[in-house]
């Protein structure tokens, strides 16, 4: 079976860029147009925005799909309205899926044991109910709690993002603690390291030895924030191993440059996710050319503009030339 | 508007009883009788499921309804099924609700800033898909991830549990760790702690000073394990204004004499949950006269055994006195 690092490098390759964009659909922000109450769903509100929501989701779908690897729903969004919004997540999942995109469900779940299976059970395999190509979840709980969900991704073709360093101002307060010598991000970090270099171990053992390792990334990655640059060099040192998924870019304050750190010299090793910058770029001063009904637009053109910075700033400028 | 601390005390001391029960309705282990399919709902499983689901647990809730003040749905399992699992947990709340059980729903939230919001929205205030009493929530993301579920709660006069020292074996991983010179586990409970007592602080200068406070307790309290007595005894000392939440006891192997320490001198302070030991007691030794059809019987022996050991045991045996 194809592993999930394996089949992002592909994708990012493909693409060639690290973009991921994220599918936060904030009702308040959505396009006019789309916040129309339609005749089709009576005056059920809920059902009514949860299907708008879908709608909307879709049609950024559509015009992001030939140009980015991988979209990232923000499942809070589609939780707030309910089954029906569950429901619209997993239309907009099995839409992002028909336009050959991997879908990185941003759930950050965490729970022990065999209650971490359950939650695994929703997301990952041919049965689940929303199923994801990769998963966030949160690492308080410790080992017990991360390991079911490693497990039940592993097993079909799936991936996990664990929060290492986030992007919020207030992530420092516990993740900065110095603990035994280091700050406690740093011993999530190893965790994940160890974690994602089992596994790459384990694959590269059933390969022919011939000096070059196919592969060099696990499907346990990190959620790293682009706001905290140093950090983020700092961490992509320390899990060698580990894809970066980080958040932050744009709206949140990071800059290619801020993130360049991240990559790899061969310019994988990274995901880059932007939400509002890219799916709301329609309220952005420099996109309102576009006027309001011309959004999706204004999205295609800032994600590319994002596609440029990522090129001739980092690493992921590699990825073009060949 | 009457706190959730204060409907948490006026229900424990109705019941007499500090005893949770937790709804982790995993499909293997529900009664033979309720896993049969039925005709009413096609062949789809996972809406079969979510109906044996919801029946199971209004069964189990009209059993325990009388005895104790909360029950507490542990979201995995219904997320599990998808939205029609989701559905049934809006039912088996309604349910809940309607019995006049206070609804704690184990849902381990956890984001940042707006998208915190999202999330509360789901759980708090009339509009909620679920509306809970309270929500468990997760910390690693920091105070800017925490107060939009306490400003929601309490905006709703609903409650928040952090998780501070959680049960499962691995819980000591990240939480124990030694930082700046004591556990990251008092880390958390400090910041629980001034959330909990700054609402203390701000009801009780409405009120008379009469040199009596009405009010002791937050509507933000803490998980804090029964497997971890010890740990235990020093959060209730650290955390004089949170309601702790405690689960483990039981199949985790917690006893009475183990979450003693959790109470005030009161009886009050600490509300304890069993999940699996008393909705499947079905299953357990002691509880097989009973055979597979009288389960609900097996519910209620096992959750007054467990009453009353949390009687004999500790300061809740004061609840009773009076």
């Amino acid at each position: 079976m194809i592993s999930f690092a394996q089949k992002l490098a592909a994708a990012v390759r493909e693409k060639q860029t690290p973009v991921v964009v994220g599918l936060d659909p904030r009702w308040e922000s959505l396009p006019e147009g789309l916040r129309q109450p339609s005749q089709a769903h009576g005056d059920n509100e809920p059902v009514q925005r949860a299907a708008a929501v879908a709608e909307f989701c879709r049609r950024v779908i559509d015009v992001v799909a030939p140009l980015v690897p991988a979209v990232k729903p923000q499942i809070a969004f589609f939780e707030q309205l309910g089954p029906p919004g569950l429901m619209a997540l997993g239309q907009v999942i099995a839409h992002a899926r028909k336009r050959e995109l991997l879908v990185i469900v941003d759930a950050k779940r965490n729970d022990i044991g065999s209650t971490a299976e359950a939650y695994a059970a929703a997301y990952f395999g041919p049965q689940a109910a929303w199923r994801a190509d990769a998963l966030t979840v949160s690492p308080y709980l410790g080992d017990d709690s991360l390991t079911p969900f490693v497990t039940a991704a592993e097993e079909h073709g799936g991936g996990v993002f664990v929060l290492v360093k986030t992007s919020n101002p207030g992530g420092g307060q516990f993740q900065d603690l110095s603990c035994e010598g280091r700050p406690l991000y740093r011993h999530v970090a190893e965790f994940v390291e160890r974690l994602a270099s089992d596994e790459v171990q384990a694959e590269n053992q059933g390969t022919e030895s011939d000096g070059y390792s196919e592969v060099e990334y696990g499907s346990v990655g990190a959620v790293v924030g682009a706001t905290y640059p140093e950090q983020l060099a700092e961490l992509r040192a320390g899990m060698p191993h580990a894809w970066l998924l980080i958040p932050g870019y744009g709206s949140q304050g990071g800059t290619a440059k801020d993130v360049a750190p991240g990559f790899d010299a061969q310019g994988l090793g990274a995901i880059v996710n932007n939400s509002r910058g890219i799916i709301f770029a329609h309220q952005r001063a420099e996109y309102a050319g576009f006027g309001p009904s011309r959004w999706q637009e204004a999205i295609e053109a800032a994600t590319r503009t994002m596609i440029a910075q990522l090129q001739a700033e980092t690493p992921a400028g590699k990825l073009v030339s060949h």
